[in-house]
């Protein structure tokens, strides 16, 4: 078999789409970001991408109907002229080294033949304890964009995020730039990384629907946001009425 | 080397078949219903599958003579025009992830050479406990197979098989549907998971003989399953005497 | 590069030639009984074969000159008629399963482009615990081998050598026999598996060379099994005298 | 993708180059080696080298600019008829076995279209305690090359470096030699193995441009290996005031 298999749907005539990717990882924050662009603003799907990279699984769902583990690019029109949008999640990122290469490769390849004129990877940055207001940190390929995400609010801190973005957000965003000559950035919304974590993804998507120009209703997040924040703080007081030490507050991303 | 390498011994012209996948994992149970099916249906072999995805060993057996590691499929025409019948089983699964993805593409390439109109992978479902009678549990391509399977006993509970099937059971079944439109569904005999287990793969066969309009004689699964009953209802006592653990009860499948 | 790169040095013109494989593994002993008699009986190398299936590193030699590791083949003709003889020895067997598969496949077209007549592959079988007289297990390509290999004192014990052969001595048999109609035998010297074994060894020689009827002097094998006697005894007497739990022997092969 | 990818950014005519390989390992010595000489020499670069057998991950610079892991390769052209220099250098080694072979064969490929005339590739000897003068120890790929090196003061230890070189530094110059025709040597600074070691660099440094007849600075080396020398001494002056144990003295390289 072919090592990525890319099944299209549609075929529509995009304008200058920007490339919006969103996959699994800290805190899940760049994944639920993107996924909640792909329903508030109705997108469709156009492509599915099924791999030898991923698990060798299948999820099941409330109907008992099977699902093969992918990744899936969605597309939006947007009108007056603005830039088209692409969003890429998936249930996983590419499970081995080589996977994330031939993944990011391959995502990379059909960018440039849809045009893509600029490309924004999401991620989450993990603080290791919970932020109130989470910061959303960037990352570029080149110093152009560093003024422009600024006037967004994005932060650019001396020696943060510590050397380096592991995983697809980054490899995309360097492959983009060394082999496919796509431009972007890498858009880091803070997190304790302990559980998925709606409140650092709510970030980015402000961030995004300012650099798109477009709008997006960030109600739902707020309330999903708010949901995470009484569950934690009534674990810490728990927490601290036992006199437990406060990183059992553990693991359930 | 060809990662893969399929030696075809017959090339039977067969009728609309269906193919059921019996390959090694929790319990045995969908190994132990496809052996038993070969066996009381006297099915022939018609390829043998050997691999670099299989561990590098081979069995010895009573004569001193070396089997090699492989997958297998056996045949059989079923008169009166009904589907003629497929099994597939094996010493092992992919033992990688890749290997997973190109065995079962190989095996389906193959089956849709043979036309197969339907496909059964089988498995089994951990309890973690012994289970007196053991359920069947299903998943499928589509909607339209559960009024069908529910007829024949197959259970499909809200929430369970806990959300996803793991391995050759799952994948063949998830890139028949998405690669080769092929449809089908997985079937899942419950069972501890503690060792080999007849039970779950006599309720395997019993849903099968039915789903595939076919007779086959369950008696020597039901004898199986009783000594299986009396070893852990025995293993039980003792260990209920001598107040030790339960989960002493250990691996031995 | 081609994943494995084989350096030919010599185009012998070889008579129904017998090849005989002793890489390392258990108690080292395939490859110990390899080594012994391409050196007693002088023989010359035939090819070099090196691979990225190996580990990645050079040794360095006496004279400070690195030798990059590899598998190699020796040959020698034999007089009167009688089967010439390749053995295979080296470094390492494949480190991965890819790399088993991979390296018993090319060692086999190389076989059988020089039409190898009959193959045994030499390996250790483990006791666990030091053994007085080592006896050599067989296992077979076919039940013909079975009289003639106890005609010369080869065992095949019902039940015995535990199931399967894993890695080389296995899978170049196992794949000799389904994909290139060659026949042989895997012959296991008896080790405890705790030392680079020279005992082992000698009942391997000792068959080989009635089994090819040909003469090799075994006195050096006889001393360095001495040797090894010597110290195995002393420290099993240091052992009992100081009241250490006796595998405290350990592992130093 | 390709699994190697090189961007080429210059077509240089040079001299019978030597190409010098310094990329991370042992106490980083080669590393920080070849580093220095490209600063001090003012190399130019001559290729990126991205490959999926690199980790998947980007650096983040001061400027926000992402760096995406790579090896490289600098020239310099040295005046009257002297061979030309070619340094390589990186992020890091392949970090699989496969990777290992295909990156260090990609290399020569390359060092073979340039007509290389020789290879020094250069690592660290981990003695695991501090070394007040670090020897440099060889490894070749004849006995021609010892006397020459011995000459510029490479120790040629019997029994030492332990048997073997793992990794880049050992298979490129085992498959120059074996495969490509290319000779030449492996230079190992000792060092203690546990921090990155600008003394074992500094020796590094003085034979190669003893060899290549090159004039190189080594002040900048001497003050960081006198930094060094100071932290160390004062953590074991604490470390023996605090009466703690000597290996306290931990990694941070």
């Amino acid at each position: 078999m072919e090592k990525i298999v890319v099944n299209q749907y549609k075929r529509p005539r995009l304008n200058n789409p920007v490339l919006i990717g969103g996959l699994p990882g800290i805190g899940n924050v760049g994944k639920i970001a993107a996924e909640y662009l792909i329903e508030k603003m109705k997108m469709e799907k156009l492509v599915d991408i099924f791999s030898q990279y991923f698990p060798p699984q299948v999820f099941i769902g409330e109907d008992g109907v099977v699902h093969l583990v992918r990744n899936s690019i969605y597309y939006k029109k947007i009108p007056k002229g603005k830039n088209d949008l692409l969003v890429l999640v998936g249930d996983f990122q590419g499970s081995t080294q080589e996977g994330q290469y031939e993944l990011s490769y391959k995502i990379l390849e059909f960018a440039q033949k849809l045009n893509v004129s600029a490309l924004y990877t999401l991620g989450g940055y993990s603080t290791g304890k919970i932020v109130e207001t989470p910061r959303v940190l960037g990352a570029v390929t080149g110093v152009e964009f560093v003024n422009l995400l600024e006037y967004y609010g994005v932060v650019f801190p001396k020696g943060e995020p510590g050397g380096g973005i592991v995983g697809s957000a980054g490899v995309i965003l360097g492959m983009a730039m060394e082999l496919f000559n796509i431009r972007g950035a890498c858009l880091m919304g803070e997190t304790s990384g302990y559980f998925a974590d709606p409140k650092g993804a709510k970030e980015l998507v402000k961030v995004l629907s300012l650099l798109l120009d477009v709008n997006v209703d960030i109600k739902e997040l707020e309330e999903r946001s708010k949901q995470i924040e009484q569950i934690t703080e009534k674990m810490q007081e728990d927490v601290q009425g036992k006199n437990q030490p406060k990183d059992d507050l553990g693991y359930f991303g």
